[in-house]
Protein backbone atom coordinates (compact mmCIF):
# COMPACT_ATOMS: atom_id res chain seq x y z
CA UNK A 1 0.00 0.00 0.00
CA UNK A 2 1.20 3.57 -0.55
CA UNK A 3 0.99 5.66 2.39
CA UNK A 4 0.51 9.25 3.39
CA UNK A 5 0.38 10.76 6.79
CA UNK A 6 -0.51 14.49 7.64
CA UNK A 7 2.93 15.69 7.22
CA UNK A 8 3.75 13.92 3.56
CA UNK A 9 -0.05 15.25 2.35
CA UNK A 10 0.92 19.15 3.78
CA UNK A 11 4.00 19.19 1.72
CA UNK A 12 2.36 17.37 -1.53
CA UNK A 13 2.44 19.68 -5.21
CA UNK A 14 -0.68 21.77 -5.23
CA UNK A 15 -2.19 19.58 -8.67
CA UNK A 16 -1.34 16.32 -6.99
CA UNK A 17 -3.02 16.69 -3.36
CA UNK A 18 -6.11 18.21 -5.48
CA UNK A 19 -6.25 14.85 -7.49
CA UNK A 20 -5.68 13.02 -4.40
CA UNK A 21 -7.97 14.65 -2.21
CA UNK A 22 -10.74 14.86 -4.96
CA UNK A 23 -10.53 11.27 -5.71
CA UNK A 24 -10.54 10.19 -1.97
CA UNK A 25 -13.82 9.80 -1.06
CA UNK A 26 -15.08 7.78 -3.36
CA UNK A 27 -17.39 7.98 -6.90
CA UNK A 28 -19.19 11.34 -6.77
CA UNK A 29 -22.94 12.13 -8.27
CA UNK A 30 -22.43 14.18 -11.58
CA UNK A 31 -25.22 17.11 -11.85
CA UNK A 32 -25.50 20.19 -14.05
CA UNK A 33 -27.52 22.34 -11.65
CA UNK A 34 -29.02 25.36 -13.84
CA UNK A 35 -29.79 29.05 -12.77
CA UNK A 36 -31.17 31.98 -14.15
CA UNK A 37 -30.00 35.73 -12.69
CA UNK A 38 -32.22 38.18 -12.39
CA UNK A 39 -31.06 40.10 -15.55
CA UNK A 40 -32.64 36.85 -17.23
CA UNK A 41 -29.26 34.93 -18.57
CA UNK A 42 -28.81 31.32 -17.79
CA UNK A 43 -26.16 29.75 -15.96
CA UNK A 44 -25.07 26.45 -16.32
CA UNK A 45 -22.22 24.82 -14.12
CA UNK A 46 -20.93 21.20 -13.16
CA UNK A 47 -21.62 19.76 -9.72
CA UNK A 48 -19.82 16.55 -8.13
CA UNK A 49 -21.20 17.46 -4.74
CA UNK A 50 -25.18 16.64 -4.79
CA UNK A 51 -25.96 14.39 -1.45
CA UNK A 52 -29.06 13.17 -0.14
CA UNK A 53 -30.08 14.67 2.87
CA UNK A 54 -33.95 13.26 3.60
CA UNK A 55 -36.89 11.79 1.88
CA UNK A 56 -39.64 13.37 4.09
CA UNK A 57 -39.25 16.45 3.11
CA UNK A 58 -37.45 15.68 -0.35
CA UNK A 59 -33.86 17.88 0.49
CA UNK A 60 -30.37 17.43 -1.45
CA UNK A 61 -27.26 19.42 -0.81
CA UNK A 62 -24.59 20.69 -2.63
CA UNK A 63 -21.53 22.55 -1.92
CA UNK A 64 -20.29 25.48 -3.13
CA UNK A 65 -16.79 27.57 -2.63
CA UNK A 66 -15.71 30.33 -0.26
CA UNK A 67 -17.39 33.49 -2.05
CA UNK A 68 -14.53 35.42 -2.19
CA UNK A 69 -14.64 35.35 -5.99
CA UNK A 70 -18.12 35.89 -8.12
CA UNK A 71 -20.16 32.49 -8.10
CA UNK A 72 -22.82 32.89 -10.70
CA UNK A 73 -24.35 29.78 -9.44
CA UNK A 74 -24.82 31.01 -5.71
CA UNK A 75 -25.78 34.47 -6.51
CA UNK A 76 -28.76 33.33 -9.03
CA UNK A 77 -30.06 30.85 -5.99
CA UNK A 78 -29.85 33.51 -3.58
CA UNK A 79 -31.66 35.96 -5.76
CA UNK A 80 -34.60 33.99 -7.28
CA UNK A 81 -34.26 30.95 -5.00
CA UNK A 82 -34.68 28.47 -7.06
CA UNK A 83 -32.52 26.08 -9.34
CA UNK A 84 -32.66 22.79 -11.48
CA UNK A 85 -30.75 19.88 -10.85
CA UNK A 86 -29.54 17.63 -13.94
CA UNK A 87 -28.40 14.21 -14.14
CA UNK A 88 -25.06 14.03 -16.85
CA UNK A 89 -25.30 10.98 -19.09
CA UNK A 90 -23.07 9.86 -21.78
CA UNK A 91 -24.18 11.56 -24.84
CA UNK A 92 -23.43 15.40 -23.22
CA UNK A 93 -20.22 14.41 -20.83
CA UNK A 94 -18.05 16.54 -23.12
CA UNK A 95 -20.32 19.41 -23.26
CA UNK A 96 -21.27 19.19 -19.10
CA UNK A 97 -17.23 19.22 -18.48
CA UNK A 98 -16.79 22.43 -20.73
CA UNK A 99 -19.47 24.07 -17.94
CA UNK A 100 -16.47 23.91 -15.49
CA UNK A 101 -14.39 26.71 -17.67
CA UNK A 102 -14.85 30.03 -15.95
CA UNK A 103 -17.33 32.17 -18.31
CA UNK A 104 -18.32 35.55 -17.29
CA UNK A 105 -21.59 36.30 -15.41
CA UNK A 106 -22.94 37.95 -19.03
CA UNK A 107 -22.43 34.66 -20.80
CA UNK A 108 -24.72 31.64 -20.99
CA UNK A 109 -22.93 27.99 -20.71
CA UNK A 110 -26.43 27.12 -22.50
CA UNK A 111 -24.67 29.32 -26.11
CA UNK A 112 -21.08 27.73 -25.44
CA UNK A 113 -22.26 24.19 -25.90
CA UNK A 114 -24.43 22.22 -27.07
CA UNK A 115 -26.63 22.17 -24.12
CA UNK A 116 -30.28 22.90 -24.94
CA UNK A 117 -32.47 24.75 -22.25
CA UNK A 118 -36.01 23.07 -21.75
CA UNK A 119 -38.50 24.71 -19.61
CA UNK A 120 -41.94 24.12 -17.98
CA UNK A 121 -44.87 26.07 -17.29
CA UNK A 122 -43.71 26.37 -13.30
CA UNK A 123 -40.45 27.39 -13.13
CA UNK A 124 -38.66 29.98 -14.99
CA UNK A 125 -34.76 28.52 -14.50
CA UNK A 126 -34.36 25.83 -16.93
CA UNK A 127 -34.22 22.19 -17.08
CA UNK A 128 -30.66 20.36 -19.32
CA UNK A 129 -33.13 19.05 -22.40
CA UNK A 130 -32.72 15.61 -22.50
CA UNK A 131 -31.14 14.47 -19.09
CA UNK A 132 -32.96 11.44 -17.99
CA UNK A 133 -33.82 12.98 -14.31
CA UNK A 134 -34.72 16.52 -13.56
CA UNK A 135 -35.27 18.35 -10.55
CA UNK A 136 -36.81 21.44 -9.99
CA UNK A 137 -35.20 22.62 -6.91
CA UNK A 138 -36.45 25.41 -4.03
CA UNK A 139 -33.88 27.11 -1.82
CA UNK A 140 -34.62 26.21 1.80
CA UNK A 141 -31.10 26.61 4.31
CA UNK A 142 -27.45 27.38 3.56
CA UNK A 143 -24.95 26.24 6.03
CA UNK A 144 -21.20 28.25 6.67
CA UNK A 145 -18.46 25.46 7.48
CA UNK A 146 -16.22 27.67 8.84
CA UNK A 147 -13.26 25.15 8.33
CA UNK A 148 -12.68 25.69 5.25
CA UNK A 149 -15.09 28.73 4.55
CA UNK A 150 -17.43 25.89 2.26
CA UNK A 151 -20.98 26.65 1.99
CA UNK A 152 -23.20 23.64 1.91
CA UNK A 153 -27.08 24.99 -0.15
CA UNK A 154 -30.05 22.58 0.83
CA UNK A 155 -33.09 22.27 -1.73
CA UNK A 156 -36.25 20.79 -1.51
CA UNK A 157 -37.38 18.70 -4.58
CA UNK A 158 -40.55 20.74 -6.13
CA UNK A 159 -40.71 18.67 -9.19
CA UNK A 160 -39.18 15.70 -10.80
CA UNK A 161 -39.52 14.39 -14.17
CA UNK A 162 -37.55 10.98 -14.57
CA UNK A 163 -37.46 9.14 -18.08
CA UNK A 164 -40.18 6.17 -17.84
CA UNK A 165 -38.44 3.20 -18.24
CA UNK A 166 -35.63 4.05 -15.32
CA UNK A 167 -38.22 4.04 -12.99
CA UNK A 168 -38.99 0.82 -11.43
CA UNK A 169 -42.06 -0.54 -9.54
CA UNK A 170 -40.83 0.45 -5.92
CA UNK A 171 -39.94 3.83 -6.67
CA UNK A 172 -36.08 3.08 -7.34
CA UNK A 173 -34.81 5.07 -10.24
CA UNK A 174 -32.00 2.53 -12.08
CA UNK A 175 -29.39 5.42 -13.38
CA UNK A 176 -27.85 3.03 -15.36
CA UNK A 177 -30.38 2.23 -17.60
CA UNK A 178 -29.97 6.16 -18.45
CA UNK A 179 -25.94 5.97 -19.22
CA UNK A 180 -26.00 8.43 -16.13
CA UNK A 181 -22.31 9.19 -14.97
CA UNK A 182 -19.87 8.77 -11.72
CA UNK A 183 -17.48 11.05 -11.37
CA UNK A 184 -13.77 9.99 -9.92
CA UNK A 185 -11.94 12.67 -8.60
CA UNK A 186 -11.91 16.18 -10.67
CA UNK A 187 -11.89 14.91 -14.22
CA UNK A 188 -12.71 10.92 -14.17
CA UNK A 189 -16.04 10.19 -15.73
CA UNK A 190 -17.74 6.76 -15.63
CA UNK A 191 -21.17 5.44 -16.90
CA UNK A 192 -21.80 2.63 -14.04
CA UNK A 193 -23.87 -0.48 -14.77
CA UNK A 194 -26.06 -1.71 -11.74
CA UNK A 195 -24.65 -5.10 -10.63
CA UNK A 196 -27.29 -5.94 -7.72
CA UNK A 197 -29.98 -4.78 -5.68
CA UNK A 198 -29.15 -6.21 -2.16
CA UNK A 199 -32.33 -6.78 0.75
CA UNK A 200 -32.96 -4.88 3.52
CA UNK A 201 -30.43 -6.35 6.15
CA UNK A 202 -31.55 -7.78 9.87
CA UNK A 203 -29.26 -8.04 12.60
CA UNK A 204 -28.52 -12.53 12.16
CA UNK A 205 -30.16 -14.59 14.98
CA UNK A 206 -26.90 -15.70 17.26
CA UNK A 207 -26.38 -11.88 17.80
CA UNK A 208 -29.18 -11.81 20.37
CA UNK A 209 -29.66 -7.95 19.60
CA UNK A 210 -31.88 -5.87 20.43
CA UNK A 211 -33.38 -3.60 18.34
CA UNK A 212 -31.35 -0.30 17.61
CA UNK A 213 -30.95 1.77 14.97
CA UNK A 214 -27.46 2.01 13.35
CA UNK A 215 -26.30 1.21 10.09
CA UNK A 216 -28.03 2.22 7.31
CA UNK A 217 -26.85 6.13 7.05
CA UNK A 218 -27.90 7.52 3.46
CA UNK B 1 -40.96 11.10 -18.92
CA UNK B 2 -43.19 10.50 -15.58
CA UNK B 3 -42.96 13.73 -13.67
CA UNK B 4 -43.95 13.92 -9.77
CA UNK B 5 -45.08 17.18 -8.25
CA UNK B 6 -44.80 18.44 -5.05
CA UNK B 7 -48.14 17.33 -3.77
CA UNK B 8 -47.32 13.49 -5.08
CA UNK B 9 -44.09 13.52 -3.64
CA UNK B 10 -46.29 14.21 -0.33
CA UNK B 11 -48.74 11.56 -0.72
CA UNK B 12 -46.48 8.78 -1.93
CA UNK B 13 -46.07 5.47 -0.17
CA UNK B 14 -43.16 5.89 2.81
CA UNK B 15 -40.97 3.30 0.94
CA UNK B 16 -41.90 4.00 -2.85
CA UNK B 17 -40.52 7.73 -1.75
CA UNK B 18 -37.58 6.85 0.36
CA UNK B 19 -36.59 4.76 -2.93
CA UNK B 20 -37.33 7.58 -5.14
CA UNK B 21 -35.74 10.43 -3.41
CA UNK B 22 -32.34 8.33 -2.25
CA UNK B 23 -31.56 7.63 -5.92
CA UNK B 24 -32.25 11.41 -7.11
CA UNK B 25 -29.17 12.56 -6.28
CA UNK B 26 -27.34 10.55 -8.81
CA UNK B 27 -24.53 7.98 -7.85
CA UNK B 28 -22.88 7.92 -3.96
CA UNK B 29 -19.84 6.54 -2.86
CA UNK B 30 -19.67 3.65 -1.13
CA UNK B 31 -17.79 3.13 2.22
CA UNK B 32 -17.49 1.54 5.53
CA UNK B 33 -17.01 4.14 8.63
CA UNK B 34 -15.34 2.39 11.23
CA UNK B 35 -14.96 3.67 15.13
CA UNK B 36 -14.19 2.08 18.62
CA UNK B 37 -16.49 2.78 22.08
CA UNK B 38 -14.55 4.02 24.90
CA UNK B 39 -15.75 0.59 25.92
CA UNK B 40 -12.89 -1.08 23.21
CA UNK B 41 -16.11 -2.24 21.30
CA UNK B 42 -15.68 -1.79 17.48
CA UNK B 43 -18.07 -0.61 15.08
CA UNK B 44 -18.19 -0.86 11.35
CA UNK B 45 -21.68 0.65 8.90
CA UNK B 46 -21.90 1.21 5.54
CA UNK B 47 -22.27 4.72 4.60
CA UNK B 48 -23.59 6.79 1.03
CA UNK B 49 -23.14 10.08 2.36
CA UNK B 50 -18.90 10.40 2.55
CA UNK B 51 -17.93 14.09 0.51
CA UNK B 52 -15.29 16.12 -0.39
CA UNK B 53 -14.73 19.45 1.55
CA UNK B 54 -11.96 20.46 0.65
CA UNK B 55 -7.86 19.63 -0.11
CA UNK B 56 -6.08 21.96 1.95
CA UNK B 57 -6.57 21.06 4.81
CA UNK B 58 -7.66 17.52 3.02
CA UNK B 59 -11.35 17.10 4.51
CA UNK B 60 -14.33 15.08 3.98
CA UNK B 61 -17.83 15.69 5.44
CA UNK B 62 -20.68 12.32 5.94
CA UNK B 63 -24.38 12.57 7.04
CA UNK B 64 -25.88 10.91 10.06
CA UNK B 65 -29.27 10.57 10.67
CA UNK B 66 -31.06 12.59 14.34
CA UNK B 67 -30.01 11.71 17.74
CA UNK B 68 -33.32 10.74 18.92
CA UNK B 69 -32.19 7.08 18.64
CA UNK B 70 -28.74 5.75 19.73
CA UNK B 71 -26.09 6.51 16.96
CA UNK B 72 -23.44 4.28 17.18
CA UNK B 73 -21.03 5.90 14.79
CA UNK B 74 -21.93 9.37 15.74
CA UNK B 75 -21.39 8.66 19.66
CA UNK B 76 -18.07 6.53 18.99
CA UNK B 77 -16.62 9.77 16.75
CA UNK B 78 -17.45 12.43 19.83
CA UNK B 79 -15.84 10.16 22.69
CA UNK B 80 -12.55 9.89 20.79
CA UNK B 81 -12.36 11.66 18.22
CA UNK B 82 -10.89 9.35 15.47
CA UNK B 83 -12.91 7.02 12.73
CA UNK B 84 -11.56 5.65 9.78
CA UNK B 85 -13.09 5.47 6.09
CA UNK B 86 -12.70 2.14 3.69
CA UNK B 87 -13.86 2.10 0.38
CA UNK B 88 -16.24 -0.59 -0.44
CA UNK B 89 -15.03 -3.34 -3.16
CA UNK B 90 -16.50 -6.12 -5.13
CA UNK B 91 -15.56 -8.44 -3.06
CA UNK B 92 -17.02 -7.16 0.49
CA UNK B 93 -19.94 -5.87 -0.95
CA UNK B 94 -22.67 -8.39 0.56
CA UNK B 95 -20.77 -7.83 4.06
CA UNK B 96 -20.44 -4.69 4.21
CA UNK B 97 -24.37 -4.22 3.33
CA UNK B 98 -24.94 -6.48 5.87
CA UNK B 99 -23.70 -3.69 8.32
CA UNK B 100 -26.50 -1.46 7.70
CA UNK B 101 -28.43 -4.28 9.92
CA UNK B 102 -29.62 -2.92 13.62
CA UNK B 103 -26.92 -4.60 15.84
CA UNK B 104 -26.89 -3.33 19.40
CA UNK B 105 -23.79 -1.49 20.69
CA UNK B 106 -22.21 -3.80 22.49
CA UNK B 107 -21.60 -6.30 19.37
CA UNK B 108 -19.42 -5.68 16.87
CA UNK B 109 -20.31 -6.11 12.98
CA UNK B 110 -16.46 -7.28 12.46
CA UNK B 111 -17.94 -10.22 14.57
CA UNK B 112 -20.76 -10.87 12.55
CA UNK B 113 -19.36 -10.80 9.04
CA UNK B 114 -16.52 -11.50 7.01
CA UNK B 115 -15.22 -8.42 7.59
CA UNK B 116 -11.66 -8.07 8.45
CA UNK B 117 -10.07 -5.90 11.25
CA UNK B 118 -6.49 -4.39 10.55
CA UNK B 119 -4.81 -1.73 12.96
CA UNK B 120 -1.68 0.47 12.45
CA UNK B 121 0.57 1.63 15.23
CA UNK B 122 -1.13 5.69 15.29
CA UNK B 123 -4.74 4.59 15.71
CA UNK B 124 -7.18 2.53 18.24
CA UNK B 125 -9.61 2.25 15.29
CA UNK B 126 -9.09 -0.23 12.64
CA UNK B 127 -9.47 -0.06 9.52
CA UNK B 128 -11.19 -2.55 7.33
CA UNK B 129 -8.67 -5.12 5.83
CA UNK B 130 -8.26 -5.19 2.24
CA UNK B 131 -9.99 -2.00 1.35
CA UNK B 132 -8.16 -0.73 -1.82
CA UNK B 133 -8.55 3.11 -0.11
CA UNK B 134 -8.01 3.66 3.90
CA UNK B 135 -8.38 6.97 5.37
CA UNK B 136 -7.88 7.87 9.08
CA UNK B 137 -10.02 10.85 9.68
CA UNK B 138 -10.05 13.22 12.60
CA UNK B 139 -13.35 15.13 13.83
CA UNK B 140 -12.84 18.87 13.04
CA UNK B 141 -16.56 19.95 13.19
CA UNK B 142 -20.31 19.23 13.05
CA UNK B 143 -23.16 21.04 11.50
CA UNK B 144 -26.91 20.70 12.70
CA UNK B 145 -29.59 21.10 9.61
CA UNK B 146 -32.42 22.43 11.38
CA UNK B 147 -34.70 21.74 8.40
CA UNK B 148 -34.57 17.94 9.05
CA UNK B 149 -31.74 17.31 12.02
CA UNK B 150 -29.80 15.99 9.76
CA UNK B 151 -26.06 15.94 11.33
CA UNK B 152 -22.86 16.45 8.51
CA UNK B 153 -19.68 15.52 10.14
CA UNK B 154 -16.42 17.17 9.15
CA UNK B 155 -13.36 15.49 9.96
CA UNK B 156 -9.65 15.42 8.39
CA UNK B 157 -7.65 13.55 6.83
CA UNK B 158 -4.97 11.88 8.86
CA UNK B 159 -3.45 9.28 6.66
CA UNK B 160 -3.71 7.75 3.75
CA UNK B 161 -3.28 3.66 2.29
CA UNK B 162 -3.82 3.50 -0.98
CA UNK B 163 -3.32 0.04 -3.30
CA UNK B 164 -0.11 1.21 -5.11
CA UNK B 165 -1.64 -0.18 -8.75
CA UNK B 166 -4.30 2.55 -7.94
CA UNK B 167 -2.79 5.61 -8.10
CA UNK B 168 -1.28 7.09 -10.61
CA UNK B 169 1.42 10.06 -11.55
CA UNK B 170 -0.35 12.92 -10.84
CA UNK B 171 -1.90 12.37 -7.57
CA UNK B 172 -5.39 10.43 -9.52
CA UNK B 173 -6.67 7.30 -7.59
CA UNK B 174 -8.64 5.17 -10.35
CA UNK B 175 -10.85 3.95 -8.27
CA UNK B 176 -12.47 1.34 -10.99
CA UNK B 177 -8.85 -0.31 -10.87
CA UNK B 178 -9.69 -1.11 -7.17
CA UNK B 179 -13.54 -2.58 -8.17
CA UNK B 180 -14.84 0.25 -6.04
CA UNK B 181 -18.65 0.36 -5.74
CA UNK B 182 -20.87 3.85 -6.72
CA UNK B 183 -24.34 2.78 -4.84
CA UNK B 184 -27.73 4.04 -6.15
CA UNK B 185 -30.24 4.59 -4.22
CA UNK B 186 -30.31 2.35 -1.06
CA UNK B 187 -29.36 -0.98 -1.98
CA UNK B 188 -28.23 -0.87 -5.71
CA UNK B 189 -24.59 -1.38 -6.34
CA UNK B 190 -22.45 -0.90 -9.45
CA UNK B 191 -18.30 -1.59 -10.16
CA UNK B 192 -17.79 1.42 -12.30
CA UNK B 193 -15.24 1.32 -15.12
CA UNK B 194 -13.15 4.29 -15.75
CA UNK B 195 -14.17 5.83 -19.63
CA UNK B 196 -12.15 9.15 -19.78
CA UNK B 197 -10.52 11.45 -17.67
CA UNK B 198 -11.11 15.22 -19.48
CA UNK B 199 -9.04 17.98 -19.13
CA UNK B 200 -8.92 21.24 -17.47
CA UNK B 201 -11.54 23.51 -19.28
CA UNK B 202 -11.09 26.67 -20.38
CA UNK B 203 -13.71 29.36 -22.24
CA UNK B 204 -13.56 29.35 -25.83
CA UNK B 205 -12.23 32.19 -27.25
CA UNK B 206 -15.68 33.55 -29.38
CA UNK B 207 -17.10 34.38 -25.51
CA UNK B 208 -14.54 37.30 -25.32
CA UNK B 209 -14.55 36.40 -21.57
CA UNK B 210 -13.34 38.17 -18.56
CA UNK B 211 -11.72 35.77 -15.85
CA UNK B 212 -13.91 34.53 -13.31
CA UNK B 213 -14.62 31.86 -11.20
CA UNK B 214 -17.77 29.80 -11.33
CA UNK B 215 -17.87 25.95 -12.67
CA UNK B 216 -15.69 23.23 -11.14
CA UNK B 217 -17.45 22.96 -7.71
CA UNK B 218 -16.14 19.25 -6.13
Amino acid sequence: MKFFDQKDLASLDHLYRINLINSSSGFKSANLIATKSKEGVANVAVFSSVIHLGSDPPLLGFLTRPTTVPRNTYKNIKETGCYTINHIYEDIIKDAHHCSAKYDASISEFSMTGLKEEYDHTCMVPFVKGAPVQLQMKFREEHHFKINGTIMIIGEIIEIYIKEELLKDDGFIDLSEGQITAINGLDGYTIPKLKTRLPYQRPKKSSLSKVQFDGIES
